[in-house]
């Protein structure tokens, strides 16, 4: 697939172009989007819900930037890793927060495997009720 | 495997164990290291490295839950979920925080995707010089 | 490692490289085939089971190349993606229906995920009986 | 987490319940989008996705369905299976048709790797031109 | 979907087995195989698969047993781990070296994503000729 | 993030790479430890993990390295594949060794997803006591 240019897209896909330069403050909407501008739908449903999600709400923005790059990292998405960890640093990351961040990844996929392998039995106190 | 009971445990796991009890402030291990410490070179090693990584560092402990939660449901590891979860409320989580997060894992594991599926190429300004 | 030159190719490799051409109508057997070839054994048996699930059966033949495909972006395989999209085409899907095919992936694998991390049980209506 | 109980939800939530009822003819919502609606915002935003996604398009809906489930069988998620099996059932999936469906799903998941592990190249009529 | 009994089986289900159980030595078929009975020919490619490439090669079995259980442990297959890990016991595995798999599984599930994570270029000496 | 130049390096990270060195008797550490050299207590905590539980124990040293690439490949990380392997071969590993690992990971990889698909019950003779 080919990207969309943004001066050949239809309404629909430039209108969600027009929403993410006017909501990121930027010139040129970045790959991911031209890319997925070949499904318009699509295109349209995430944009909305990363804007929704990602913008204000419970977490600051930078732990949800963080949160984005942990799940990338286990996925092994380079591109996401790439993007996401560019936004980090936007919102105030510092490198050492960033080697961090990698370390815990690096351990909860570790404790992950070592959990399933021993089949540990959640505690009685981990539960929730309800 | 059966857990290791702490009563009957060996010198190098009972000492692992006190360590866990007294940095975490409580009267019992959790069933993950009772398992683990049929390796209990393995239990030294994680416990170590949990200690030093998810103690004081530069991003705030409960970021650190959070991420660890992000990555265990992205691999579906119940007993991790539970425990991280649990310890992230012990830090100060709120429930409207812990949904937006699992907003933003849900979000991350799908773009992940669609970044895979369009093999987007990475935009000049994300990559890192060096 | 490198990939088997079919024209070096013992008797066994070459019948069923061969048999590839043959039932595939090509002149030239694809690179995932010249390095699996490297075990001749797990050559054999994964050509035959392709060959017989991939062949005539219960779903029609695109169907099958799009649940490829879809396994393949979830796994993020880049050789998969690009052989069995390219399969896909050849079959008749059109640029829409690829399009479309990767936006149920993406929504998948977020649902996936929501459903992990609210640990949803199973309604009643869904269980099968046996 | 606990579900929503549709009586006590607020507004936001009613409204996406019942519109999932009137789009699906269904008397009650399903158990994921009752503890979906913890998050009213992603509740929201993933209804929307789904209804227009897995609604008429370019691929007929029960192939989505087909492959919603091949995405779930891959990352293990034993809600989605059970769902969306349940949903490939009630538009007309037949038994064979999930068996081959299971069969091409655990083909794709070898061959994944085994592309993975000799790196295999992209012939050149596979690659997409753009 | 229900098991297959094996009396009320069909003749091609029947014959493989009838293999299983020559082949182990074992006087009936453990669940995975009436299961997937349920699609005979996968039943016959997989059985012939396992059976060629676990039987006598170039790895000693007990080696491929301990391969199956930590892929089985890394995607968290309940089933798989635990048929996997007894063939490994049968085989003659200690506790002592199935703790140690799990250690290895551990550490290579947390180095992989670190690798991820920092984008690691591969050394010139670990490249492959070819 | 750059790769830390052992010239330049800290006297923690110094330490480190001079046990790599002297354990493993080589002139230079890899690349993957000069990465996550930036994260020095990470860097510490991973070597002496991979010192330990890779050093002489249950298992030879061979089996633990397959298992390695086993991992590797489920995950598709490059680099790890690419380290493993060519230590596997270091430690003696054959070419038909490596292609019937890769053939046992192919085959683990399917055959999870069956028992998942299926959703087979485990047998009462692979359950452990305790």
């Amino acid at each position: 697939m080919k990207p969309i240019d943004p001066k050949k897209a239809n309404d629909a896909v430039r209108e969600v172009f027009e929403d993410i330069k006017q909501t990121r403050k930027v010139k040129q909407v970045n790959n991911f989007w031209k890319y997925l501008a070949n499904e318009p739908r699509m295109l349209k449903h995430t944009w909305e819900s990363l804007k929704s999600i990602m913008g204000p709400g419970h977490l600051d923005p930078l732990t949800k930037e963080l949160i984005y790059v942990a799940v990338s990292v286990t996925n092994n998405c380079d591109y996401c890793m790439a993007s996401h960890t560019a936004a980090a640093r936007a919102k105030g990351a510092t490198e050492e927060q960033i080697n961090e961040l990698y370390a815990v990844v690096g351990l909860a996929n570790m404790t992950n495997r070592l959990a399933n392998a021993y089949r540990v039995p959640v505690d009685e106190q981990f539960k929730t009720p309800g």
